[in-house]
């Protein structure tokens, strides 16, 4: 898929190099065959013992968009406000219920994660890996994707993840650029030798 | 680059459904170069405020190696020492330190993460954030990527991070595949309908 203003990122290092995270948006739509095709793509991306704990919700009616706002950070709310697309990102902590299907090779693969404690921490470890895969996929599509994490998280489990044991890590904002968008000047990265060792 | 077996992987969604997790590689070697070049590329992936914490060990000496093996599950020890290269990702809990640098147009950003506990914490989801960036870039070089957490993590800072702020989150096992690979049947995934949901 293509946008009205960029073309599509294939290679990894265009995703990188030129991926940034949207200050606006245009009016074009962001659908859920989109998000839909992404996630078939990144799932199969690996995690420990294939859990999986990635969960998605795609925040689509004016009304949950508004309670979804409430629970960010006031600095946060007008992006999330006016994104085409808000998706919160969330892990959830009953993976293990899927795990007789995920890993039919593994007899009993379930039963290993029977500590509750354990069970939460791998789950919100292994979402967050999987969130990587999931900017990449999106970016790979020409979505601008800003990521979000100032917010109540336990304030938006309980109002918008009630009845699920998934538990919200980050918003995603989705939009393609706005043709007159002029991002922040890029801030810079740790180089190699400052963020890598060799032993 | 491309290997002597398997075209380079260009598009992300060639990385996600050709990319596997390797159980046995040729003799190809994997050079610093090379995970230089991809770290160069995925450190541009967006992260909370540019926190950045990714860190990686590359365990290149023979001796290294063996320490490394030696904190790993038992069933995981055959494939850490018989990877062309083991790199120990690990998320970097001193990160503020760095910010002055990384953030220079927030003034003070490093004193928002003066709170340790709540600094490990981000540390870890902001590195585990960026590892799905790292195995995607790592993946598109045409590398086999096997990442494994089974391992005795405290054991691994103690011995091989000793000194720094490091605390390990998994090992990837990169290489090329051998000819002869046989892979095993690829696990299934969810399905978008039981993994996402629309607000």
């Amino acid at each position: 898929m293509t946008t009205t203003t960029e073309p599509t990122l294939t290679t990894v290092e265009q995703i990188f190099h030129e991926g940034r995270s949207a200050r606006a948006w245009s009016t074009q739509p962001v659908d859920d065959a989109l998000v839909r095709r992404v996630y078939d793509t990144v799932r199969w991306g690996p995690t420990l013992m294939n859990t999986s704990p990635l969960r998605l919700l795609l925040v689509r009616s004016p009304e949950a968009r508004e309670r979804l706002v409430s629970h960010m950070a006031e600095g946060n709310r007008e992006r999330v406000r006016s994104a085409p697309l808000a998706v919160v990102v969330a892990a959830d902590a009953d993976f293990h219920e899927h795990l007789d299907a995920l890993v039919p090779h593994v007899p009993g693969a379930r039963d290993r994660f029977a500590d509750e404690a354990t069970r939460a921490r791998i789950a919100r470890e292994q979402a967050w890996l999987q969130a990587g895969y999931l900017v990449v996929g999106l970016r790979s599509e020409g979505l601008d994707v800003g990521p979000m994490s100032g917010m109540d998280a336990a304030g938006i489990d309980a109002d918008l993840l009630g009845g699920t044991a998934w538990h919200s890590l980050m918003v995603l904002n989705l939009g393609y650029p706005a043709a007159e968008e002029a991002a922040f000047p890029r801030a810079p990265r740790l180089e190699f030798d400052a963020a890598a060792a060799v032993a």
